[in-house]
């Protein structure tokens, strides 16, 4: 077999046989197949596409090309949970909790934040002491202990996608949906676990800029799952605007707190989103019906028990637990606050400024070596359709490390949140849901 | 700027602006644009296309990415000539010295020999002593002197197509008639002739298989000359079967010297081409008209000038033109006769083929490093259409280095050359012609 003549075939729009595609991921994986021979087929994937059997040919090699893990050693059903990225999403840090709450195992691998989205592994690190890179055993214990973690993405997990992905983020070859299906699918499948459940993020805020085509990958990805006979639901969401209040590790840590206490706003968007996930996951499980997910929702949150889950987990990772306190007292001494000197309403607040905003006041990473500043951040107190009185708080900043000077900050805060005379209407949440 | 900007636009059918394929060409000559981002961009350019004003913007940027020729030392109007590659075209070797009979200039660049083509520097090397590699003053001199002369292609001309040629033969990205188009003209254009007279092969042994790609690409490259105010040429030859009767280095120079000295079949593709371009370039030159220009051809031919321009030539670059009865004896020494059993017509003569056997018996190469035998080959005695009585000659073998056995060579050589019982048509070698 030849790459060039794989290459060739694939250009000229025709389909390649799994033995091809096995072939490419093996060689590109061993270093036989060069980077300039894998971006060249990227692309020609990225503009000719792939079929579906081609699909589930290139995830298989894609997993094979790998350790599996193996969640055997665990009793029950287990959950997986996946976002394409956001601005101030902190659902899974508060949904593994409820989620083992109501029965259900989640031994969740997360990542690092880049540009401008956050990343969970970063939002936990706001905890001192944590210790977020566990061996086999470790896991083992953490779950027959209290049967939630969040671990770092192991290294071995999927190298092909590993080594896929880097290059097509340098190589333009990003934006191809069997592509992004089959890097986050691969993942998932080799992670062993039962349900997976997918948020795909759109808008100004997310890789996927519209619904089409995150609607197309949504499908895709529960077709993936059916193949290999896995649970697979797909949510689409909204990414115009911050999911949350909090931007920057520690205050979403206190977004997380607040829901899984009870404390955040029932009407906000993360608790919905969250809400809207648990409940479905549970229902998916088959161990609940709409009603009664509901009910063990709002129960394990009224309860104390979702908050309890979630110390609980936090101390079995090592991490400090009463650094909750020291993330409060931040909070309440703001760096400066963006009033309202008319009454007005929010018209728009530009979704992926502000995660740049962040990310350059040092709360962010822009290649893997660099160290995120946890404390560093910004509260909204409004989001889009909502109403502002003379004087009320639009938004907090928290600059404790002065990378970027207060006024530089101010101005570019009130850049990204438009503010109207007129009544706006707020930002539909959920836009798609399927399953299989 | 950026390169994934750039990329991408390409990936999504848009338009490139000349500042941005001049960004990309700089940047990959200079090695700050990596081959995996060029190659990304160079499957999209071949997959999405490029308008006519990208064309020309990326042939301006590759011209200027090195020195150009100022042949402006020269007097007279300075042809220049290119085929696209082929098996058994020696017409370059013979048609540089009828046109400078001619009074018109040629100071000829050419490449060596890969795969199943062979290269016009390699037939020369035939030569004992000859030095095709000359700097500038070496090149007037010549040029003074005879008015004619073919050298090795400098390194320092379009250094951007040096570059990005290699990296499209190894990433699957050679076949794109923008690409094709300006990596011939950008080095047409440089090398800084008034006439350039281009022959574009198809068929079994050529680049090119398709005869309505061919003439996109014939229609691009005048359009380009146009562009660059030259007077530009293509001729669209069939490469269905070899061109001439030699194969391999010593057989090729000896049809050149036959077609020289006017002892050359007259009815021959290779004496009709030669004639063909020869004429029409005189037309080109608007010296001539058609009479006179076939009348001119003639002349130089029956009155000994071409020959004796050629042996010139071959002098004045170092080599010992006495080397031909050496060729010649080599001639009447074949390894092996292939003759006819029976009363037969030839349907076909596999050109890919044959040009692959010959390299193997060790007279191409496979890569640059490769060193050329120029005494191995095979001669032609019968062409597609002609008819073969019982025991006449229809090839012979020179295996003059045993790097293959005479028995594989001779089932190989069978192989290739397809007989019939029926009668069959002549190849047609002239399949379109177009001009500024």
């Amino acid at each position: 077999m030849n790459i060039i003549e794989i290459i060739e075939k694939k250009k000229n729009k025709k389909t390649l046989s799994k033995k091809e595609i096995c072939y490419f991921v093996n060689g590109y994986v061993s270093g036989e197949i060069k980077d300039y021979q894998a971006s060249s087929l990227l692309m020609a994937i990225c503009i000719n596409g792939m079929n579906e059997k081609e699909t589930f040919a290139l995830c298989d090699a894609m997993i094979n090309s790998g350790e599996k893990l193996d969640l055997s050693f665990i009793k029950g059903i287990k959950v997986d949970k996946h976002s394409s990225g956001g601005v101030s999403d902190t659902t899974s840090i508060s949904l593994i909790p409820i989620l083992s709450c109501a029965g259900l195992i989640c031994a969740k691998m997360s990542g690092n934040g880049l540009g401008f989205t956050g990343g969970t592994i970063d939002k936990l690190e706001s905890f001192s002491g944590i210790n977020l890179e566990r061996n086999e055993q470790e896991v083992k214990d953490i779950i027959n202990k209290c049967g939630c973690l969040i671990i770092k993405q192991s290294k071995e997990l999927v190298p092909a996608d590993k080594k896929l992905y880097a290059l097509r983020d340098i190589s333009g070859t990003i934006d191809s949906i069997p592509l992004i299906a089959t890097s986050i699918m691969s993942k998932k499948i080799a992670s062993g676990n039962d349900i997976i459940f997918l948020d795909v993020k759109v808008d100004d805020g997310a890789f996927m800029k519209n619904l089409k085509d995150a609607k197309k990958l949504a499908n895709l990805m529960v077709k993936i799952g059916t193949h290999y006979k896995k649970k697979v639901a797909v949510v689409i969401s909204q990414m115009a605007e911050p999911l949350g209040n909090g931007i920057g590790c520690y205050y979403e840590i206190l977004d997380s707190v607040d829901i899984l206490k009870g404390t955040y706003d029932k009407n906000g968007m993360l608790y919905k989103l969250i809400k809207f996930m648990a409940t479905n996951i549970m229902k998916l499980s088959g161990k609940y019906n709409e009603k009664d997910a509901e009910n063990k929702f709002n129960e394990v949150i009224e309860s104390g028990m979702a908050y309890n889950k979630f110390t609980e987990m936090i101390q079995l990772l090592g991490g400090n637990i009463n650094d909750i306190s020291k993330m409060n007292d931040c909070l309440s001494h703001p760096s400066q606050i963006f009033t309202a000197q008319n009454k007005c309403y929010i018209k728009d607040i530009k979704c992926r400024k502000l995660g740049y905003l962040v990310n350059e006041m040092g709360g962010g990473r822009n290649t893997i070596e660099d160290t995120v500043c946890h404390s560093v951040g910004i509260k909204l107190h409004k989001h889009i359709g909502d109403k502002v009185d003379v004087g009320e708080t639009i938004a907090e900043i928290f600059n404790t490390n002065k990378k970027l000077s207060d006024d530089e900050i101010y101005a570019r805060l009130k850049d990204c949140i438009v503010l109207t005379d007129k009544p706006t209407e707020k930002t539909k949440l959920i836009k798609y849901f399927t399953t299989n």
